[in-house]
């Protein structure tokens, strides 16, 4: 059960994969000098093993708890939160203006990935405050930023992102929450917010000083669906003119949900405006709301599409651990009859290493996109488009493969994975939501095969299999499958229908995915040609050619239900289908 | 959460691909009439949904607990245990001699399957009966069968295996519990018992009035390993002269498991004869116990690989129901813009067609198997060899496919999904358990590429795909299927190294699956050719072209690593590899 930050791997990505010398050259990023780089990824990487790791069990088997309105959690959450934001790891990427450190969007993923390998539910609480910083940085006024972001980013206040109700989930537009211009009075200009939401993220709870809750609600009159939704910003505690917390808003958590995992993250039923004194103010313009949460969507779904990465560092972690140790029969056909560790039998062997080596392309993919993501952000447009047709993929790939990841490592456990004592059907658990949160998966393959598929003409994806094609050289099925990519994308563009783009969506989202992180994880390979550490570079050859051998084409397989067309599924109607 | 038994497309299964209507035309099987195959199907089905169903979330929520050393189940299975008894249905295959109806195990399957599905937990009682009675019918002496067999075919008692230990897990033959000869006195020319048996599944419970153990156990001076191991029958209540349950056996349930998932089934540590009064009977030979135990694991393997299709039809029924009742945004394109049930959206419809089609092509799978184990029970030789390669085919496939589908099911149900309360989550929780016990998936597919490639010669496995690839037609991809299983098989037993075979074992195994799989299916939708049921042959038609169009090409996306090797895996010596 321990955790060791997988430094070396992640320090690999962000310079091959991330390209951190190139962004360091760039003036907004000069501060991402190689000695900052490595202090920060090697310093998270040690408060989140030694602070937040030993609170995963705990978590999950006490969880958070409503008690007369109050959301506790397990003892020690609050000490390790607090002892988070006095290092100053909240605020890697906020705006140097209101506090931050402005680094790349990339660092402040490292500093997530090691924080949700230690405690993924724990590590909900920074992740969706980042989408409020994100939304008031775009959106806010000059003083909605001044009065929240220093708080925000410093992590003495937390954020929350409320767009579901229970009429309303991928269906957005669906939303019923109102809000009212208040036209005089204390509040005069502000809101009147009135309305339940569903599955809000640590919507309440004790750790932060205050919470930042934007809120998705509708004005009076406003078009229907999602062109008539505004966003607000909807705080805890009201500010008294110094900044700090005041009075109490009219709004209130009615209860937290059981859950499959997750269990230290309150998961919240937020009931907005009972007394109607619920008091919000409009961040950005008005019906104009969906648009501002898509601003910071993109980067919250790299962020759980990261959560793919983090639950299968762990049960990899985990599973290796306890295959070395775990001594059961000799080796089939061995000479020596005597027991052997079970990571020396082939099939255990083969499971080990394909989770390390399914966490390593992953982790490739997602720092290949940070990277692309902090290019946009400094005007590269290409990369800025790039990132949007990689994030579905990467959201999508990593999180459905997290499952599988720590699905094998129960199996190494044999019968002791499925006792809860042991912790690894805890990461299996966990991982279970990252495929339905933030969009589901079948929203992302229908983002990547409708939005994105005609972003720049086309070009966009093209150019990306393009690049691959150019750089696997003589890996044959790394090539084959980036050819099958583009030729697929070609034909949904050109020739399919939108049902049949949208059925065979799910499966091209993960040929896709495997293409890039295979690419992605060659290039590792061969950017340590020249190193000096054997081990490192023959753990790495293992690795990439697992991949590129017999992952890459598991995901050739999937060809034929990526073009099959919608024909089939609409052969019997709906009533004759549930039969 | 309601439970519909799948009773149409079981017949069709036990029709075509059992074939018992040729079953019938055997004296042994001679009563095994439609009508009477019929009113079984259809009896059981009724039974399992009205009785056993409503317990399944109530099970899962309160679950097996351990008070004073008496293990209570919650409110309500007593009774539909006692019903289960009374209304005969442990009876279906159990000896005639003995009180049992003596019908193909093929029928057994079906209750089970019906059982199961409606409550997996609790369908492990009978199941794990279902082990003892084979044993003592094949191993027992007269006497044994006599006291024993009649209570235990009936259901009045319950029985169990013991065989792992806390260091011996997949190695058997490592166990340490005792069994000592006693020489005279009340219990002289039996044993005393001695040791710690875990994983005990119903291995203490208050259903029925006496437990039959069946233990694993060393005698003084065995050899060492799997040759040394004997059989022992270790009653919870030692019999009466008369035959009724008297004085408690000095063993006892220390503790139960605190588990992912079947919460409802008490799984077991027991503790025999801490007081040196447990006394147990020999069955069969000394030091041949193991080899006793394999006679009727074959049996339980197919009775696990049932588990797959009964959680996945569990879950496709949550999810059809769930996704025909949840609106939730307008069909992508759609003329009518008003929001629709999310069954009509294409990639949910893909889901849910997937799902069904996996489980229809996993029940092909399981009643074939069943059909060649009956024909091997009235001496066809060629049956019994076939269903001995099937067995570790179903058992490891179909309980992987179980997990997916189970995964699909929550992921159709979106955030409720995640929510406990929604039931989605407890299949899948409930179905992680099928690949690890009853031998992992990973010793299926050792047995598959060791013993079993072997049998006849090879050919047992060879006329298997001889006999799809006869069948296939201008069906290209199963047929392009079974020649790659053919020639991997060929590779394997001519060419490849032990440790190579081991490597590919399980993806080769997934491969196999598939095809015997897509071939059942075929065979189910030719044979509604001439229905007049168009509903059905409808949708035969699309849960097959389902399955030959699109899983099919995925199994051969498995071919890489199937043919791959040992080598790679071993390229880092183990400390590497843990890093």
């Amino acid at each position: 059960m321990t955790y060791k930050p997988a430094t070396q791997d992640q320090l690999l990505a962000i310079r091959v994969n991330a390209g951190i010398a190139e962004l360091a050259e760039s003036e907004r990023f000069s501060a991402a000098e190689p000695d900052l780089v490595e202090a920060i990824v090697e310093g998270v990487g040690q408060f989140a093993a030694g602070e937040w790791a030993p609170l995963n069990r705990k978590g999950d088997l006490e969880g958070a708890k409503l008690e007369n309105g109050v959301v506790r959690l397990p003892d020690g959450f609050e000490a390790a939160y607090q002892s988070y934001v006095e290092q100053g790891w909240n605020a890697i990427a906020g705006s140097a203006e209101y506090g931050g450190q402005g680094l790349p969007f990339t660092l402040a993923c490292t500093v997530l990935e090691n924080l949700g390998t230690a405690n993924m539910a724990f590590n909900l609480l920074p992740m969706l405050s980042v989408g409020a910083i994100e939304a008031l940085e775009a959106h806010g006024t000059e003083e909605q930023q001044a009065r929240y972001l220093p708080k925000l980013i410093s992590g003495q206040w937390s954020g929350t992102m409320n767009l579901t109700e229970s009429q309303a989930g991928s269906d957005v537009g669906a939303l019923r929450t109102t809000a009212q211009l208040i036209e005089d009075g204390e509040h005069a200009g502000k809101y009147r917010i009135k309305g339940q939401k569903i599955y809000i993220t640590w919507g309440e709870h004790e750790l932060a000083e205050n919470i930042i809750h934007l809120v998705l609600a509708r004005l009076p009159g406003a078009p229907e669906g999602s062109r008539g939704i505004s966003l607000f910003l909807v705080p805890k505690y009201h500010l008294n003119e110094d900044g700090t917390p005041g009075a109490h808003n009219d709004f209130r958590c009615v209860s937290i949900e059981h859950k499959l995992g997750i269990n230290a993250s309150p998961t919240c039923v937020m009931s907005y405006g009972d007394n109607d004194e619920c008091i919000g103010e409009l961040v950005g313009a008005e019906n104009r709301g969906l648009a501002a949460m898509f601003t910071m969507m993109n980067n919250a779904r790299i962020n759980v599409g990261s959560q793919g990465v983090q639950i299968a560092e762990r049960a990899t972690q985990q599973a290796l651990d306890y295959a070395k140790e775990r001594i059961q029969s000799a080796r089939a056909g061995a000479a020596d009859r005597s027991p052997a560790a079970i990571i020396e039998h082939p099939d255990v062997r083969r499971m080990l290493i394909r989770m390390r080596s399914l966490t390593e392309a992953m982790r490739g993919l997602l720092y290949y996109t940070a990277g692309q993501v902090d290019r946009g952000d400094i005007g590269d447009s290409a990369a800025a488009a790039r990132a949007e047709v990689l994030v579905p993929m990467l959201k999508a790939w990593a999180t459905d493969t997290g499952i599988d990841v720590a699905s094998l490592g129960i199996q190494v456990h044999g019968g002791m994975g499925f006792i809860e004592e042991t912790g690894a059907a805890q990461h299996w658990r966990d991982s279970r939501i990252a495929p339905i949160y933030e969009g589901t998966n079948g929203i992302q393959a229908a983002d990547l095969v409708t939005r994105k598929l005609g972003l720049e003409d086309g070009q966009a994806l093209q150019a990306l299999f393009a690049d691959i094609a150019r750089d696997a050289g003589d890996e044959a099925n790394l090539q084959v499958l980036a050819g099958e990519c583009a030729a697929i994308a070609k034909w949904m563009r050109e020739e399919a229908s939108l049902d049949d783009r949208l059925a065979g969506s799910v499966p091209f989202t993960a040929m896709c995915a495997v293409a890039v992180s295979g690419w992605c994880l060659l290039q590792q390979h061969r950017a340590l040609a020249d190193s000096d550490d054997e081990g490192r570079k023959g753990a790495k050859r293992l690795t990439t050619r697992y991949f590129l051998d017999q992952v890459v084409p598991e995901a050739l397989g999937l060809k034929a239900a990526a073009v099959a067309g919608a024909g089939l599924l609409y052969e019997l109607d709906s009533d004759a289908l549930v039969g």
